[in-house]
């Protein structure tokens, strides 16, 4: 696409960073969506990422239309050097595109004996409780939190009952979602996966107001707040789509999709190996608590994606041949060598 | 109980704000679990707060076992006080108690036009997922968001399926609760509202693995390493409890329970008329969604709560006979009058 090869290898780190964590739906099988939205003019392959408004502790980023891979890095590395400077940090940004896994640029933070925070709003697809118009994103919040001999607590969540990329998987497989997970074009909950494509909606966090979809609701509008209207990005309805094919939405308030980072030195509260110290008191005592009959353990966020890098380390990452075909056709539109092993 | 008339004041503020936002579960009905804490030694009416670690834009404060009402206030001044210096301002609160509901702390940083963040741990009546013990509370979050014309968007929302408030209300009834608000002692999904009682738990938000549970534990978890592994109180099942007469837990790893609460200045980010425009905009477009047929309207976070004070302050706060006799009690064993208005 053109970009620098600094910022080449950052959005290659992002998106493998996903498939080796065990978020397929967010890794290399997007690369095609990205190269589209370029295709598109909707990502600047020559981005001239700055800060238009700060103080000590925050700052406000103009990500000029480039790629979410690499805009998010950047402004999570504006964050860290404002808490090494002042305690925290932390940045909201306006005028990205998709940043792939949250997980990737909070854990930026934790080397640097940092809490990370990262959040981004995206495209409607989710129905606030007894909304029958889609008005917010899947709008994840990853929570990354260092620890001492334990692995860091990372906690990286979809404000939905599921993350979109797990409903895709059903409707892949012609399988029904669980109750609770969306709701057809009249508002009613429904099992049947495809209802998302016909007018239907993904539900907040808690599926229904008897099972707290308000408060599901209120955090995907928290974060979608933080990302947009503290930036000046678009929000709600208006934030622009990932399928480059997707007409942009009418009268947008802002620029472009919005995140927002933080990072908190722990030494700002106290001593790193204290907090380090009751962090692994913390995680070993949830670990090694009683499980219900059939349950195997009690996780600690961030085991599962923590397991499978571990895994795919060492065995490599599985791609499904659609998405093999698909980076063999870009290789060949982008003339960039394309280099695969049959396993 | 001794303290000085401005702690006093300050308190039945706090306690007065739950009742005239509806949440009667926070308000004046606990005055007597207060005065039993006191009366424990658990509580010290002649607390001296103080900050014992900080930096430009972080403090950790010591609530020498204060009341949480007057300890959560003067924390959330501090983090004010910060932003209003470096931009934001984030306090971690070890040595504390019940500090009521966490939309009056988070609410005290609208008029400065700030955005307020306010959360607690509390003691474990939640089971993670897939856990038989409860180890977490339900760990509360709010966040408080200026507005221009509209009113603010305030999120209050404890990270279970419902707060334990409401489960109390069915208790009393002697009615079911949903499925996906408890666990039984088996961790078996069950309706009676009493398991809890009989060895159950509240679920995270969520209710089970299939509709995200996992993330409501993490929130949850999130909330008590902020308020307690951040500044050196009790975290998971060590927090003390509420009710005086229930011994406290073993080889408690801190001091109290604990807090945090968070301040962002709005022009640290963009100018606040800025702002506001946009969060006007957001708020309009979000109440005038379609609806679901059968459904009102959609609401904004604080809705309820905004309307139920604008009522009470007009035509009062009922309180149940049991309160009432609860207050009479009190007021004779600390000497106090009592005015009492029949209805």
């Amino acid at each position: 696409m053109g970009c620098c090869e600094e910022d080449a290898v950052l959005a290659a780190k992002v998106l493998l960073s996903a498939d080796l964590r065990g978020i397929d739906s967010h890794g290399i099988a997007r690369l095609n969506g990205y190269v589209r939205l370029w295709e598109a003019k909707r990502v600047n392959a020559f981005a001239n990422i700055k800060i238009i408004h700060e103080t000590l502790s925050t700052a406000t980023v103009d990500g000029d239309s480039g790629l979410g891979l690499v805009v998010a890095p950047k402004a999570m590395q504006i964050a860290i050097d404002k808490a090494n400077k002042v305690g925290t940090g932390w940045v909201s940004v306006q005028n990205s595109n998709h940043f792939g896994i949250a997980g990737y640029h909070a854990m930026m933070a934790l080397e640097k004996d940092m809490i990370g925070i990262a959040m981004t709003n995206a495209s409607a697809l989710v129905a606030p409780t007894f909304s029958l118009e889609r008005l917010l994103g899947t709008n994840p919040i990853c929570v990354a939190i260092p620890a001492g001999k334990q692995p860091a607590f990372v906690a990286d969540l979809a404000t939905t009952t599921a993350a979109n990329g797990k409903l895709e998987i059903l409707q892949r497989k012609n399988q029904q979602a669980p109750l609770g997970w969306i709701q057809d074009k009249y508002g009613e909950p429904t099992s049947d996966s495809h209802a998302l494509k016909d007018g239907g909606a993904l539900l907040p966090l808690g599926g229904d107001r008897k099972h707290g979809s308000h408060k599901g609701y209120a955090l995907g509008a928290v974060v979608d707040i933080f990302s947009a209207i503290l930036s000046g990005a678009n929000y709600g309805p208006w934030v622009p789509p990932f399928p480059a094919y997707v007409p942009m939405p009418e009268n947008m308030p802002g620029k472009g999709l919005g995140h927002f980072f933080g990072a908190m030195r722990i030494d700002a509260f106290r001593p790193a190996t204290d907090f380090k110290k009751h962090m692994d008191q913390w995680i070993t005592r949830f670990r090694s608590s009683k499980t219900i009959q059939g349950c195997d353990k009690v996780l600690i966020p961030g085991d599962p994606e923590r397991e499978s890098e571990e895994e795919r380390k060492k065995n490599g990452i599985p791609l499904l041949s659609v998405v093999v075909d698909d980076l063999v056709s870009l290789s060949e539109k982008l003339e960039v060598s394309f280099m695969a092993q049959s396993s």
